[in-house]
């Protein structure tokens, strides 16, 4: 059972106070064994448990171009100059932090990779149906387990699949940055429904108090109930970090206003319970990868091909296959 | 039995030759009730069996502001001019033809909206993990079977969801527009691989050229098989129509490729057999559900938080309960 003894060890060097080195090793370690879907993961899981739930998860959204990777730089370096450690989750094919060999611009993170208080991870957004909404919140659990204090997941403010990731925050922060129509695009989005707080980067272009002017008006639009959190807008220039200490300032406020009103535990329940929900489908995914390469699912494709049956028939016998 | 009725006579009138109004609602109304999921869903399916196989389907994608709406109207514009009808399912949040009540711009499209050979849909991308996924295919089916002779399925570039809504595609269309880098944010994003065909446009711009040369030389990177189809890279201006002529010919090769290659078959087997899984999916995810409001679910959601137990185990039991 030597692998079981290692999955123990590696979460017992990932959450203890040993050298920042071993203890980034076994934290990367962890979150690849996750990522790979492989059959560590339950153990993994398993012994992540009762170790997690400290860490504020901060959901960093926005279209391509606003500035996130910048941003979420310039909000680890304000983290850090208050001692808290930090994770950062980069969900997103155009982020620098992601993919592979084509990422010239990793460099603009460099300034924290030999910062053991940062722990940075980027994860693919591509793949199958639910294989992400499986894995991110694992990999989160990892890097929560390990002391984070906060954790940045950055994503890409477009597509189901990323909207659902920013479901995984307690704070989500909608990006945007001056432009014309750029609320409205956020509108179309529906990002303004996700926003716990807005920023809007790039603020020393022209527009930048407009784009805040048509949001603040856009957000009036949907009535609050009596004592709900009102979404602050922070206007920001990553690059020079002006406004972000402001933006983590209202980040604490509102984990404290989801302390004090109960809503924190509220939200972390609805994502426990969307996480055991992404990882049931994921196994019925994968069982319906088994049936892949089955003759009767092939031959269940012809016939709705050929008119012969209709492709919900067709599910419902796969259905009853497994 | 009155609404099976109403079914049938929907389809009927949507698939027949009567007057053009008439035709256009009966389509209108079926790819509502695929939309909403409604129990008429499996009616409508049904009855479609066996009605289509004909359209040939054309994916087109790209980020947002490359002029994806403005190519899918020119696109549609020259099909017409070869007499060809023509159905359009727009899946994009920031697209015209999508959302609601905040759409200014739909005039763009204006010039086809009084055009009895030119359907026209949009499906919001939100919703339900599966929802889109498993609706989508049913409205192409709708289409398909009205007699277009060529859908055009707009989606936007980012996000998973909406790379397996391309999937659905004969023809995948890549849209990109001048610009540095253009090229390596395609590659990243994933839409090298899918593209069969890549359009350069606003090729009026500084840089199309070099766009042009970027992707070429980013192509020849990924060896194909002898034989293979090589993607051509088109030019155009969608605002005039230059070079929309050229693109509607390599469309048709493409198509032609598919034919005699037999490679057109197993795309629509493998598009059979993943709409199959996406319906199965959406009815587990359906499952789940009615699981919401269910104490049991919200006590394993809290054994979790709590650390009493991990989520996979907690998703084995609910996998054992539906």
């Amino acid at each position: 059972m030597r692998r079981r003894d290692d999955v123990s060890e590696l979460v017992e060097t990932a959450c203890g106070d040993g050298p920042g080195l071993r203890k980034a090793r076994a934290v990367a370690r962890l979150i690849s064994l996750v990522e790979a879907d492989s059959p560590a993961l339950r153990e993994v899981a398993q012994a992540l448990a009762g170790r997690t739930g400290r860490a504020h998860v901060v959901g960093l959204t926005g279209s391509p171009g606003v500035g996130k990777s910048t941003s979420t730089s310039a909000l680890v370096t304000a983290l850090r100059a208050r001692g808290r450690t930090v994770g950062v989750l980069a969900v997103d094919p155009s982020s620098p932090f992601s993919g592979g060999a084509l990422l010239g611009d990793r460099v603009r993170m460099g300034e924290h990779a030999t910062d053991p208080g940062v722990m940075i991870r980027s994860m693919a957004s591509r793949g199958h149906l639910g294989g992400l909404a499986a894995a991110a919140p694992q990999a989160l659990r990892v890097l929560d387990a390990a002391g984070c204090d906060v954790i940045v997941v950055e994503t890409v403010g477009v597509g189901q699949s990323e909207v659902e990731i920013a479901g995984l925050a307690d704070t989500s922060l909608v990006l945007l940055a001056p432009g014309m129509g750029d609320g409205i695009q956020a509108a179309k989005a529906g990002i303004l429904e996700i926003g716990d707080l807005f920023c809007v980067n790039k603020a020393d272009r022209d527009g930048a108090t407009t784009t805040r002017r048509e949001l603040r008006a856009m957000l009036s639009l949907s009535p609050r109930p009596e004592g709900a959190w009102k979404p602050p807008i922070v206007l920001t220039v990553a690059t020079s970090g002006t406004g972000v200490d402001e933006l983590v300032e209202r980040i604490d406020e509102h984990r404290a206003h989801l302390e004090s009103s109960g809503q924190g535990r509220q939200r972390r329940l609805a994502r426990a319970r969307r996480e055991i929900e992404a990882i049931a489908l994921g196994e019925v995914s994968r069982r319906f990868g088994h049936l892949s390469g089955d003759s009767r699912l092939e031959g269940l494709a012809a016939d709705v091909l050929g008119g012969r049956t209709d492709p919900y028939r067709a599910a419902d016998i796969v259905l009853d296959q497994i």
